[in-house]
This record gives structure tokens, sequence and C-alpha cells, in this order.
């Protein structure tokens, strides 16, 4: 059975199979090496994360073991300001904190060898907030901001840290690109292709560093390099 | 747990889940209804296919049950010609059709619920091949053309026809675009961006009329629309 790596999140991860999607690339990068399994929920916190988590990993895998790897990547709803008109995704930041402790244990007590990858939430560019508003906003005021987003991103890091795992700072890293608002975000909060990009370089150097690459995973079946063209069938004997 | 489907062929499903791909857009489609699992193997024609589907289709499956369906997207190398520079990769026209036929039977023996999917090859255009080349090629002659692959496309109609089953022709619904062989292929053989999409257009329509969509699959876990605001967590108990 191949090894599998899940995606557990919000739309960020929801989306992530999308044309240059962070989630469709592992897939492709991985394509003969591991099944990269989906399981984005848009608009979920981590409050509803804990909530689904039992139903998301059940205890026998689909892959029968442990999985290889589990990336979370929440905070994104988590961070919406608690008094403007996404307020019924807020959950505080100290709650955030112990939601992805917990999201963390989970994972650790059922699958004790499985790598959990945090990923921050990203930045979120206002103006293309509020020029792309998901709900009424008669406030006029952005639901989210990137001052938020920035907390819930060190508390992330932060989660990382104390838990001993690794973790991706998507909103540290993609803030070093000029013009990150426009190229990295489509409306303010979701990816583009090019965001997209960073998330998946970031995650493959993140795995690279624990072990998880091309160069250490079995390839599954014999490569067309490796068969004989003058005896094909020997290969697969 | 979220049914399956299954993606089994040669580079053309390996390399669906490139920026575009159709299974990348398969997955995206299926999102939260569908696990989209990939077991494409470059090079691969059908004699190596039936070598290995035992393993690449273990008895219990990832889902632990049958899975919803089976795509099964072979030819392209099996119509490689005998004597040209890939003639280790040809597959008899005759052997290819009743190949196909012994992956159908293997499939619904071990699931008879399981929609079996076939896929023609797609058209070949032989310019390209020969500007592409993936081996040496001193007669520079294509080693594989169009013809070739319009009879084992027509094969593979045939078989889905004998075995009762639904099946995508490629290879002529391509050669209705116009321009195909540049706005489909990106090297004479292998697909862009645009054959993608009319591989995943084709795949999702014929599965529709197959009673597979996102009409009929239920969504995995409450969607952010059915959540109320003014008590998120009712939805979850």
């Amino acid at each position: 059975m191949r090894p599998e790596i899940y995606l557990f999140g919000d739309s960020i991860t929801e989306a992530s199979f999308c044309d240059g999607g962070w989630g469709a690339s592992l897939a492709h990068h991985f394509s003969r090496t591991v099944d990269v399994v989906l399981r984005g929920y848009s608009g979920y916190n981590t409050r509803w994360a804990l909530e689904v988590i039992e139903k998301v990993f059940p205890e026998v895998s689909r892959g029968g073991g442990a999985p290889l790897a589990v990336t979370v990547f929440f905070g994104a709803n988590d961070a919406c300001l608690p008094n403007r008109c996404s307020a019924f995704q807020h959950v505080p930041i100290h709650e955030y904190k112990q939601n992805l402790h917990s999201i963390v244990s989970f994972l650790k007590k059922r699958w004790p060898t499985t790598l959990v990858l945090l990923i921050t939430p990203p930045p979120i560019d206002e103006e293309g907030r509020l020029r792309n508003p998901y709900v009424e906003n008669p406030m006029g005021l952005p639901e989210r901001t990137n001052e938020a987003a920035g907390a819930y991103a060190k508390a992330c890091v932060d989660v990382a840290g104390e838990c001993g795992g690794p973790v991706v700072d998507i909103w540290t890293k993609m803030q070093h690109i000029s013009d990150w608002p426009r190229v990295c975000l489509s409306d303010g909060l979701h990816l583009t292709q090019s965001g997209n990009k960073i998330v998946f370089e970031e995650v493959v150097a993140r795995l690279r560093e624990e072990g998880i690459s091309l160069e250490t995973l079995l390839v599954d079946l014999p490569h067309i390099a490796e068969i004989d063209p003058n005896d094909p069938l020997k290969s697969f004997s």
C-alpha cells in the first residue's frame, strides 16, 4: 500500500486541487510514491475541526496503517474579527492555540509515527477582502486583518515549537514577496497560482527536512527507465 | 468513508495532476465528495498493466469497500509501431483488446458494483512526436502514428460495447477541435491544459450519465452554507 499524506484544513486546503493548487502539485510531485488525500472544509475553524476530527480520521485509516504525514492548515477563519461580518467563524486566539494542540495530540495519539506539519494562516490583504466580500458587509470594514492573521500565525508557530513539530510560516514567507497582496492572493485571503506555488514549495522543503522526499520514498512498481527493452516482462516477475 | 475513483493508466494518467491536469481537476470537482486516487504508470501498456493489476488493486481496497469507479486509460503505448524506435512498448491490437477485456473482468470480478470507464488513447500528431523524441530515433520516423492510435481507439470503444460499459473516445473527440495537434497536445502525444480540460469534461459527463455526480454524492461534513451563524456547533451534533 502506498503511504498517504492527508491535507486537513479550511478552504485554502479544500481548493488546493485547483489549477496549480498546492495539493494538486503535491500529488503530482509524489505521483508514484504517495497518495495525497484531501480533507479540506471551507469556512471551518479549529473549533469545528475538533468537532469533526474523529470522522475525518477514523481509527482504521484508508491505507490501513498510519499516514506518513498530515498537514494542519487552520487559522484563516479563526482569525476573523469578533466584531465584524464573519464573526461566527471567529475563535479567540488562546482557544485557537489550545485547539491546535488538541488536533496535534489527537493525531499523535492515533498515529505516533505520523508527521504533523502545521501551516500558519496566510497574510491578509484588507483591500482585497473589501473588494471580494463573502457575506453582506454593511459596516464596510474588512472581516479579517493582516495584523490579526499575523497574531494567529505566530500562535501556530508557537504551538509547533511547543509540540516539537515542524511548521510552515506562510504568513511571514509570503510577505517577503514583492507586491504579495496581488501576487500571492486572489481575493485578499485565498491563493493565486503563485501563492499556491509558495505553499507547495515550502511544504515539500519541510517534508524533505523531516525525511519525506522522492529520494527516500519507494517508487510504486518498476519505473519505465528500469524496464529492459529486450525483456520487459522480466521487470515484473 | 468517502467513495473513491481510481485513475489507472499510463503517463497520461500519471501526469494528470500537473497544472490543469484532468486528474487534479476531477479531485477539485469532487473535493468534498470523492477521493481521486492516482494509479498512473508512465510507459506502461496493457500487457504490463495486467502483470501489475493485482498489486495496483489489492483485494482490500484503501476505502475498505468497492471503489465507485475506475478509469482505464491505456493504448497510447500499445499503439507504438512494432518496427519503430519504441517497439518494446508495442502490443498487437488483438492482444490489446483481449487485455482490456481482462482488465475490465478483473475489476468487475473484484468489485461487481464498480463502474469501469474506458478511455481511448488520444490522437497523435506525428510531427510533434518527431520534434520531441523520448528515445534515440535513428530512423527519423515517428514511433506512433495517428492512424495506429485510431485503430486502438476503435478497439477500445469496441471492448466497452462488448462489456456493456461506458467509454470516453478522446481520439475522436479531440480531432473535432480546430488545430488539435497544437491546442490539445504538448509533444504530439501528451496533453496540454486544453487537452486535459477535454478529458476532464468528458469523464465528468460520462460519470454523470452513469449516476455519479455532485448531485447524487454525499457531501463530507456540513457545508459552510448549512452552518447556522447563530449556533454553528448545532450542525456538528
